[in-house]
């Protein structure tokens, strides 16, 4: 690993280092950056991200990577920073389109079997455990790891050595310094990175517009235990499942009140299993109880850790808020408490939640996690991120993990802790930055975007647009039976829709609209010769009942109109 | 007015009190308010609310007056507190049903006009002005007013005077000490109204979840012109068109800098016409600029007061920050002030905005109101509230104008200041509280809620599910033509769809699909009889090809199956 240190002049080669993201700049979500050296790619992370409400009836979305399947002969490996679905999501979709050995500890694995499993892809995917020890040399580029400290245990920042220099990759990350479960950052490794030289800081910028220092885990413990021990019947208490952190912090505390503990939803009981499997959660003995004995033990000696902290509407706190969850129900006086942050975008179903328990008679705490204490950030806030930036002290940097306005913000701090203005890059996915002979330069381009999952495969934009067309004023459709001799109508024209206007209450609208779509048929077809261009008749039709339409009822529908000839 | 003292137990009268809302409670929006005694029925409000986005396509709720047509006989008046959208915005769609007078301020009918004027319906309403002073009897009730202070000028709250005794409906309202144009809330007048007995309060919950006391509007001010001193080039400031104490802080902030003002975007410029026609808006002489002037103008000598605070996509903050304004643009260094919070379910809007407004290089001053000091609320906060209740001492006490949570949290603050818990009704709309001497029941219903305007009419639910179903895997049709004489297929199966799949790229699927239900067709018509029931074979081939598609695509399409005889 000799030509790992700094600056390496002394390599004179053709080759050059790029480094490009294929998702997580301008957007929190589907993380996947390419760090190539001659010969070799090595890809980090294989998120996805959930569709906005714009993207009708898409499921998920995960990154576009044509670029890849361009290349794959020379892609060596994924390394996976974290568990996270923003992280591994991606995983069975792009697994269908490239096989590549996966690289990452040993909870982060435990995570993605599953998802491979699930897929039906364990069997022929190549997974190797790794440890922030472990070293990987493939071709040009040798990977080395540290260990940080984020809202997940077992998580990883890389370092890419290269001839050209050194490319750190930081994963997700807090500085907590009194973590849970000895999951410490490991501070003196990034020190000595930083002492031998980094050629490129990649950094992420989740937290970048809030000042200070995001609180240590260990403070939520102190509140879940506190309120176990004022309820005064059962506690339920929702938090993202995959934060093992907080769920040994819940686990502690039904420990120390004397109470059961049972656990809901689907992903909850998963990741208890995997977790305390792999030695990343301590279970006591006889603690766990199943949701249907709860109604057999006292109120006082049962808590409930269940998922649904965002208002997921089929996640198990939303139901349980709306009395719709077998065998297992709020009664008043019961204590819930939501352990989270509302992700923007969900206030209003997390909203919907609280109003419901409540009617139900739920003490609820809820609401800033400043004021309750029942939450904290699993990223670090501007002063850590500059902690980082100071540790690693690279020439050039690229804030990732992060809307526009975080990375606008994560490159100040990155100028108030000395990195050079012109050294920041500020990208979008598919932006290349080269390096070559320690100059960094940006120009070239590579394809980068969404692929949309919805059911089994992708949409497009056409589909979509459709979609958007259909869901705002719905559907007419307009059918006639033609002649073959003489172009005259033998039958219709009918009308049907769907989600436009309610049929029963429209009779008179419909049979309008139909003597309408007649007289206009028929008086393309009585001229010298019938119209046998059937889309000269279909867009008259068309706009003469769009028309129409707009004008009696203000909506513009998608208007079909289907012609048979005979 | 003798019988508007406290519980007026001489008054044996057969007739009841009966309050209750068709709108406005278990929601933020749409409010309408009945007091009925005997032959008469006054409303109180007429607000609207806008859709989340699952209405798909709806444009506006109003609220279901069924039960004011079925009585439109006994309804006297609509009194409208002040001119929020959620108090007035659906006088226009409600008026088409029902013409009443209506009784406001002068702002508020002015406001109320611009919009009977849109709609065509100015000329034969019958609209009254009054002030905190005036005092109108219809039938039995008596109504009078008090100042209240809120974010709009001109608000009230309104007492109706009853031989049941006194009804008090707060509209909304914060205790702002120091108010911006002297819109002083008329405590003393409260406190006199208390005195006098208060037999029921219906008060305002918005901030019943927030702690202490909502910082002055004067505040803002402050902030809004240090700021303007600040920035060194142009300054673009958002926020509701209608917090007309604002739009003055901002002229204010741009006489004192010596800028003058532009205003962009439609509302802006109404409000502040006819705020300023109607005096409750200081405008020095020559200080408004034309957008199309401002190029002509040095950079900081020119202040643009904008719409778009909540990152709506089509008002002008938003069309700026994507360079889509015409005439106007932000240059690499002007100050961007988002003087608003947003509202729950706005917040994507807003970060978009934000993310776009940076990358144009503009200074932005947005995020947590506590933080930047740009913005306050109009509500009261929880010690507000407790003012309110304190100062009328009623017997009986409703919470509207709020979510559950609200109206839950207002009630514990109800009881904190002596109110008797069981004399607290948490009520959906429609349910009625009767009061008959001086004893309140709450037992029956009246019909209540969302008339959804899409275009021109409403929307049921049946279009809804339809449109929801079309959004999320799109509409695939069927269509064949059938032999009256054997029943035998004539022509098709053909298959189109929209919204489904592309359909060049899934030309073998479509055609897969169209010999399965030739299939099916033949199948069904090769028996003894052929099949005459076209329900039947519609449904069908509606099952095969439902279960087809889902297999090959994962998607549930609607499916039409249209069949011509001949």
């Amino acid at each position: 690993m000799k030509v790992t240190q700094g600056v390496s002049k002394v390599t004179k080669l053709d080759a050059q280092l790029s480094v490009f993201s294929l998702g997580g700049i301008n957007e929190i979500g589907k993380n996947m950056y390419v760090v190539e050296y001659a010969n070799d790619i090595i890809v980090i992370d294989c998120g996805s991200k959930f569709p906005d409400e714009t993207l009708l009836g898409v499921d998920l979305i995960v990154p576009d990577i044509t670029y890849l399947l361009e290349n794959s002969d020379r892609v060596r490996a994924l390394v996976i920073t974290h568990g996270h679905e923003d992280h591994i999501g991606g995983i069975p979709y792009i697994r269908k389109q490239i096989n590549v050995p996966i690289y990452a500890t040993r909870l982060t694995l435990g995570l993605i079997q599953v998802k491979l499993r699930e897929a039906g892809l364990l069997a022929n995917t190549k997974l190797i455990e790794i440890t922030s020890d472990s070293k990987i040399a493939l071709g040009g580029i040798t990977s080395t790891f540290f260990k940080t400290n984020h809202s997940i245990p077992d998580c990883l920042g890389v370092v890419f050595h290269t001839p050209e220099g050194a490319v750190v990759h930081t994963g997700d990350f807090k500085f907590d310094l009194t973590p849970v479960n000895n999951q410490y950052p490991d501070i003196h490794k990034m020190a000595d990175i930083g002492s031998k030289g980094v050629m490129l800081l990649l950094s992420e910028s989740t937290n970048a517009e809030r000042p200070g220092y995001t609180p240590s885990e260990s403070q939520v413990g102190k509140h879940i235990e506190e309120a176990f021990h004022k309820a005064k019947q059962k506690v339920f208490i929702a938090t993202f499942a995959s934060n093992v952190h907080r769920l040994q912090q819940v686990i502690d505390a039904a420990q120390a009140t004397n109470r059961r503990l049972a656990l809901l939803g689907r992903s909850m009981v998963n990741v208890v299993r995997i977790a305390s499997e792999l030695g990343y959660l301590t279970l006591p003995d006889g603690m766990l109880v199943e949701a249907a004995e709860i109604g057999s033990l006292a109120s006082d000696r049962v808590a409930i850790l269940c998922t649904g902290s965002q208002g997921e509407p089929m996640a198990a706190l939303s139901r349980l808020s709306r009395s719709n969850y077998r065998n297992v129900e709020i009664h008043r006086g019961d204590t819930v408490i939501l352990s989270s942050s509302p992700i923007p975008g969900n206030e209003r179903n997390v909203s919907k939640t609280v109003d419901h328990l409540f009617s139900l008679g739920a003490e609820v705490i809820y609401g800033s996690s400043s004021v309750t204490g029942m939450h904290v950030s699993g990223h670090g806030s501007q002063e850590e991120l500059k902690l980082m930036l100071t540790l690693m002290k690279p020439k050039y940097f690229i804030p990732i993990h992060g809307e526009y306005r975080m990375l606008h913000q994560h490159r100040i701090l990155a100028e108030s802790v000395g990195v050079e203005p012109a050294n920041i890059f500020i990208l979008n996915n598919g932006d290349v930055v080269d390096i070559k002979e320690a100059a960094a330069t940006q120009s070239r381009k590579v394809t980068a975007g969404n692929t949309l999952v919805d059911g089994l495969g992708d949409v497009g934009n056409v589909v979509l647009r459709d979609r958007k067309q259909l869901s705002e004023d719905g559907i007419l459709i307009v059918f006639l039976l033609l002649s073959k001799t003489d172009g005259k109508i033998l039958s219709g024209p009918d009308i049907i829709s769907r989600g436009f206007v309610y049929v029963r209450e429209s009779e008179d609208l419909i049979d309008r609209a139909s003597i309408l779509a007649a007289d206009t048929v028929n008086r393309l077809q009585s001229g010298q010769e019938p119209l046998n261009q059937w889309n000269v008749l279909k867009m008259n039709v068309k706009e003469v009942l769009g028309r129409f339409f707009y004008e009696k009822t203000g909506r513009r529908p998608v208007i079909l109109t289907i012609i048979t000839e005979i």
